[in-house]
């Protein structure tokens, strides 16, 4: 095998295909890039057994073949390379040679045989979007997915198609994360839960830009992305996702309407006094036009009041301050609602069209303070 | 006490008088920023005891008094307040109050009369140089002091002063860093030697503009740097530095002329096969109008050729290439010139003017691959 591309073009490639090479596994094959010149056009291939990418390279290929490189070491050397052509040779014993301009590199490469191929995919029953709604929906909702496996749904993020709308949803067991986006054209209903660490690579492989699309096809246990050049295939999560239609009740006792910036910096004020694993709440107050928050510590105190409309009654309610900033970032609206109930029941933060609604539990500060 | 500053006033004092705050200590009071409003100026002093910063803050004082702050407490609050004017009182109880619009703190503050003032330096003698001058020194020096405090005096940099020329001077047992620079005025001659650590902080808080100065004052056992509204007293490390001169031969029996930035990317190139702790060097072949550097590893093997111009003997000589790196990417000259004895004897980086002189060791490639 031999192929011949530009220093640049290599870097972006590989880039993309670093996103799903294993880390830390018994299996070396894992942690290598394919490189699949045995057709008409260049492929960069990784697959961690959960995700897979496929990804076209631009370049000349001068002897066809495939070889699987080291990822880490393959591509700390293109990195380090001139601005300049690269050639990519392999021989009949899978020693690799990397040359670019009078720098020669040898590296041994692995049988492309050994290599699982990504799952293919039927492509039929496609959902087309721009790369910025799925990267915003993805970054908007990414934070409340619970990081430890004791519950494999709570890892991933139901994807719903239902009436021309997709909804987005996260959950950990202290808060709901949900947004709505209205699709162009009419789709087959549909619900899969998409792992969460696939949507976090992808987002970083999206280029985002509202004129490109992503396309997403649905196959049995699979999900696949197809955008720019680049195919990522994931797994499912199996199983049926958390009924939360019952969970979003649309009572409220008190509704609260506030800056959203003036709101997060206070709290982001008031959280200096929690150190990490601290499961201190701050203790919102909400009266006629004024909200004051306040946290008491062993490092000291602090207090402060926010101009808001009430409509309603009064409430004294206790917050993890980290749920309410997680939330308070990802919204672009300048003047928020915040619904409650009772200080034992979950706030709502959404807008009227509910194109997003973030639920979040409150602590009760009695047994706490 | 109090006093009313404006945030972004407070902000630039702190992030000065962070830099004498001592980590991990059993004397909380080490830990603290003084804010001494005892007099007509507003200063916050900061001693480690090896190390203390005394900066003049804007501001007003509406009572005069003193408090000390934990440091680490008072510098978060003031970062996260919104950019307007702060009020800081103290009560007689020590407990301070830092209000900035509707937000107020409450910290627990120490008594002033515990904290240690810095020590008082005499004002003779001193040297007036460019902050930039200053700053550009200790970059170029500082990285081959000693890191382990097995020889106190390697962890330090001779600061010389001998017929109207500032040398500053480095070494850790591998190599030696040598910067001179003219002075503008006939100073008496000196010779100290000034903790690595001081020169890390300081250069981090000057500004490094040509046209501002710093003064350098001497005393017996400190030194005190003195520019823009702030104060940093040192102690110096005692005893009798290194005699360098003698370890400075000027004979070689060849002369490389090489482009730096080719040298050192091909130099980082071929670093990559190096993990840590790996003691392999990179062996390099000086013949005839080429370089060859080569590097062999389990990882892979590298072979690159750059174009030189040489005078005198071919020679074949290892090297560790973090010690090169090191010293090449201080140096600012396109062209340099690197000199030569046998595969035994250190090589120098130097110009002909000697502003810069860089003396590496080799390595004894034989033994080692």
């Amino acid at each position: 095998m031999k192929i011949i591309c530009s220093k640049n073009d290599l870097s972006k490639s590989i880039n993309i295909a670093l996103k799903a090479v294993a880390n830390r596994t018994t299996m070396p094959i894992l942690e290598c890039i394919l490189i699949d010149a045995s057709a008409d056009q260049i492929r960069f291939v990784t697959n961690d057994m959960e995700l897979g990418i496929e990804t076209i390279v631009e370049g000349e290929i001068a002897q066809r073949g495939i070889i699987a490189l080291d990822a880490k070491i393959f591509s700390e050397i293109i990195r380090k390379l001139p601005d300049s052509q690269v050639s990519i040779e392999a021989d009949d014993s899978l020693n690799v040679t990397i040359t670019c301009e009078r720098a020669k590199f040898s590296i041994p490469g692995r049988p492309g045989e050994d290599f699982t191929y990504l799952p293919v995919i039927e492509k039929s029953g496609s959902l087309t979007i721009s790369q910025f709604t799925l990267k915003e929906m993805i970054r908007q909702t990414i934070f409340s997915i619970a990081v430890n496996e004791n519950n494999k749904m709570m890892t991933g993020e139901l994807f719903e198609i239902r009436d021309g709308v997709l909804k987005v949803v996260s959950l950990d067991g202290h808060r709901i994360s949900i947004r709505n986006v209205q699709l162009k054209k009419q789709y087959e209903d549909r619900k899969v839960i998409v792992p969460g660490k696939t949507l976090s690579e992808i987002s970083k492989i999206l280029s985002g830009e509202a004129d490109s699309t992503v396309s997403i096809f649905f196959g049995p246990n699979h999900i696949l992305f197809e955008f720019d050049r680049t195919m990522v295939v994931s797994r499912l999560i199996e199983g049926e996702y958390f009924k939360i239609d019952q969970m979003l009740s649309s009572d409220h006792e008190t509704m609260v309407t506030i800056n959203r910036k003036e709101f997060l910096d206070c709290i982001d004020r008031a959280s200096l006094f929690i150190r990490e694993n601290d499961k201190r709440p701050i203790i919102i107050q909400i009266t006629d036009e004024a909200m004051e928050l306040k946290i008491d510590s062993a490092m000291g105190s602090m207090d402060e009041q926010i101009d808001i409309e009430k409509d309603g009654k009064d409430i004294l309610i206790g917050f993890n301050p980290k749920f309410l900033m997680d939330a308070l970032k990802v919204i672009d609206d300048e003047i928020i609602h915040i619904y409650l109930v009772n200080p034992k029941a979950p706030c709502f933060i959404r807008d009227e069209e509910r194109t997003y609604t973030y639920l979040i539990l409150p602590v009760n500060f009695n047994q706490v303070g």
